[in-house]
């Protein structure tokens, strides 16, 4: 029996959880890693915190150079979260030569190429299962085990919070606001929704996924991004009528040798696995061109499943042999792949339009998606309201500088009340 | 560069496949491996059967010491299947100190422990990620991504075949005879389907997966195993009348210390993730203590999405470092656990009954049910016939062995017919 020291950057919620693992499964992670883990030490700012689980007095510390300076510890587990401190701290944990596990999206997804030329400078290891998609081992997936495949394309619901959300609007008829406010009082919300209601935290990570799975860099900036507060019920109802699902989805796909990268509310034939994922449950559905479809499903964050993927990469560097140099850099490739403009995606749409019902509104409307290039699927009309009346489109498969010309054209139109929703359909994905 | 060269072990489906990735995804192969395989031997029975692929006759042996003898080549793939001569190839390659993959589930759940120890004594590495569902790296995810866990339970739709035959059972209300002949049709099913269609096939894989999640060696013949040539049109639709779907598991739970391993039809939830894994795809439901629940889904036969696990296990290989000595030791470790009776699995009940309709029949069945602990959830009687009528019982949870108690005194009873059909029902699946 060997034994290890590690360190842990911050007790959250995440840390608490590996404490607890570390704990309760010591036995197997003895059998399946060789080594006795040994807690060496946990930063933390503040030493006087209530927490939920019973830690050493003696390992607490709050100044970090008690990690850096120990040379015994050999793995140094960061999650504190943010950019600042933690990527000074994992890169001064690189530079003293220990290896490194974080479950930090935000740290890798925009400043990963410099954590990671750290690493392959020092030799040491740098894994970050934790940072998508929770206990779901998707990294663990596209790095290892999709290694055979030229994958065509990643599709992912990787935000719990808007799932649960889309969820509860879907099965309970809740408006968005009810379903925020009940995502909240269960956890699952900050009280400041944004980073995952407006699509952010989808945006880091499908740009962690995009770079395993297409071997390039991606700028988080060069992702296009819409969240879900503009979702009605009536939008849902629509979307079952016409036998899709709505799910914010995080895309990626490669087009013609350029990535297309989008996240946005998307409608998904019911029938499609991901549209069967609900409550916060995550699920990534890849396209590789030797293994077909595959879809890993599973929590997507919480303590213990997020915790589950920290352990495990901490495993991985005992079993990849802990005295030796990294192979990272094999791994991280940066193949160079253009991003394409999001006016070039090409996608169907679904269009909810409110009109003044007078004659001959639906011929403009219809000609002028025909003089953009967009061809319409299905139309329907509804609606008791005397005045005005709810038009439904669903086009074909169009590009979205088309479509944002039409869109435009119809705007101007006198009998045109207002341009209610535009969500994409993606039928492809089947 | 570095260049490395592989034999492959029989030519068929899945050798094929092989061959189509190496050649597709060269480039992609040469970037994360940092090899390019070359493969310089290729075994087969009959050097003139026309194949789909255009194989350089040079490489083509009937002699299987070519490669055995052949010092030059590092890594033999076996794809023969079956276990004569499969077994002493791979023993073969591996006191010639070859690293081995293998997509042989027989092999490896029947003569595993000799494989394994042949490859911990030589130093070698031997994977098998495509024995076990094709293309899902379900394998890899249990070795490596979470080894953090106790994992509690593996529940898997491990057999394309039967899940095809009963996806087409419950969408387009075929008889199980029209949708095996289909199902021979388009080569999902052998011209003699025994080894799907009664469960065999299910067995040798949840052999594997048992031994990978639990640590212990399973006895294929342990395993309970039930097929679906006994599930009727309707007894689909009263599954879906309870909210069920039917579907053939493969199971192994451990209780108190003890596994439980059997392969059956199952009634599961209809919201259940498997219960809506349909055609011939493949999906294994994980519960980890950590990671709670967790799916893998995906495509679990065929040439492309097997051989993407085979080439996927090829790349572990060089990864790991071609020159370094095996770590598999401490990743097949053997902790004994018992293998419970199946007399002792506890689970719910669906039981359809012809009797006679004569009054009184009813309260005579339920009772013998009382007498033998076994407690009802649900009675339905149904059915138009004037003499014999239906009779169907959903049971909480009780145990296989009074279950059988119950049955074998209701079948003695004068206005019994026939016991139809006896179902398990898993709500804890959930």
């Amino acid at each position: 029996m060997n034994n290890v020291k590690i360190a842990i950057l911050g007790l959250g919620n995440i840390g608490q959880g590996v404490w607890k693992i570390l704990n309760t499964n010591s036995e197997e992670i003895l059998k399946r890693s060789g080594y006795k883990i040994e807690v060496a030490k946990i930063l933390v700012r503040d030493k006087n915190k209530a927490r939920a689980v019973d830690v050493p007095e003696g390992l607490i510390t709050t100044n970090p150079d008690d990690i850096f300076n120990d040379d015994s510890i050999r793995i140094v587990v960061e999650l504190m979260g943010g950019v600042h401190p933690a990527k000074d701290y994992m890169i001064k944990a690189i530079r003293n030569k220990k290896h490194v596990v974080t479950a930090n999206k935000l740290a890798i997804a925009t400043e990963g190429e410099e954590i990671f030329k750290a690493a392959d400078e020092e030799g040491v290891m740098l894994y970050y299962e934790a940072s998508v998609a929770g206990g779901i081992p998707v990294i663990h997936g596209i790095n290892e085990s999709l290694t055979a495949n030229k994958i065509q394309q990643v599709m992912g619901i990787i935000n719990g919070t808007t799932n649960y959300i889309l969820t509860k609007m879907a099965h309970e008829g809740m408006d968005f606001d009810s379903a925020l406010y009940e995502a909240q009082q269960k956890g699952y919300a900050e009280a400041d929704p944004t980073s995952d209601v407006d699509g952010y935290d989808a945006v880091y990570k499908l740009a962690i996924l995009a770079n395993l799975a297409f071997g390039t860099r991606v700028d988080v900036n060069s992702i296009y991004r819409e969240g879900i507060r503009n979702i009605k019920q009536v939008d849902i109802q629509y979307a079952k009528e016409f036998g899709y699902t709505i799910k914010l989805l995080a895309i990626v796909k490669e087009i013609d040798g350029a990535l297309e990268l989008r996240v946005h509310p998307t409608m998904i034939p019911s029938r499609h696995p991901l549209a069967n994922v609900n409550d916060s449950f995550n699920a990534i559905f890849i396209k590789g061109n030797a293994v077909g479809d595959l879809m890993l499903y599973g929590r997507g964050a919480g303590d213990l499943p997020t915790g589950s993927a920290v352990v495990g990469d901490i495993i991985s560097i005992l079993r990849n042999n802990i005295d030796l140099s990294s192979s990272n850099a094999s791994r991280n490739n940066h193949w160079s792949m253009d991003v394409n403009n999001i006016e070039y995606a090409q996608s169907e749409y679904y269009i909810r339009i409110t009109v003044r019902d007078v004659p001959g509104v639906l011929g403009r409307i219809s000609t002028i998606f025909g003089d953009n290039n967009v061809s319409l699927s299905t139309v329907i009309q509804k609606g008791n309201s005397k005045d005005f009346v709810p038009l439904v489109f669903i086009t074909h498969k169009t590009s979205e500088g088309d479509m944002r010309k039409a869109i435009k054209a119809i705007e101007g139109l006198q009998s045109v009340l207002r341009i209610e929703n535009i969500i994409r359909v993606e039928n492809s994905a089947i």
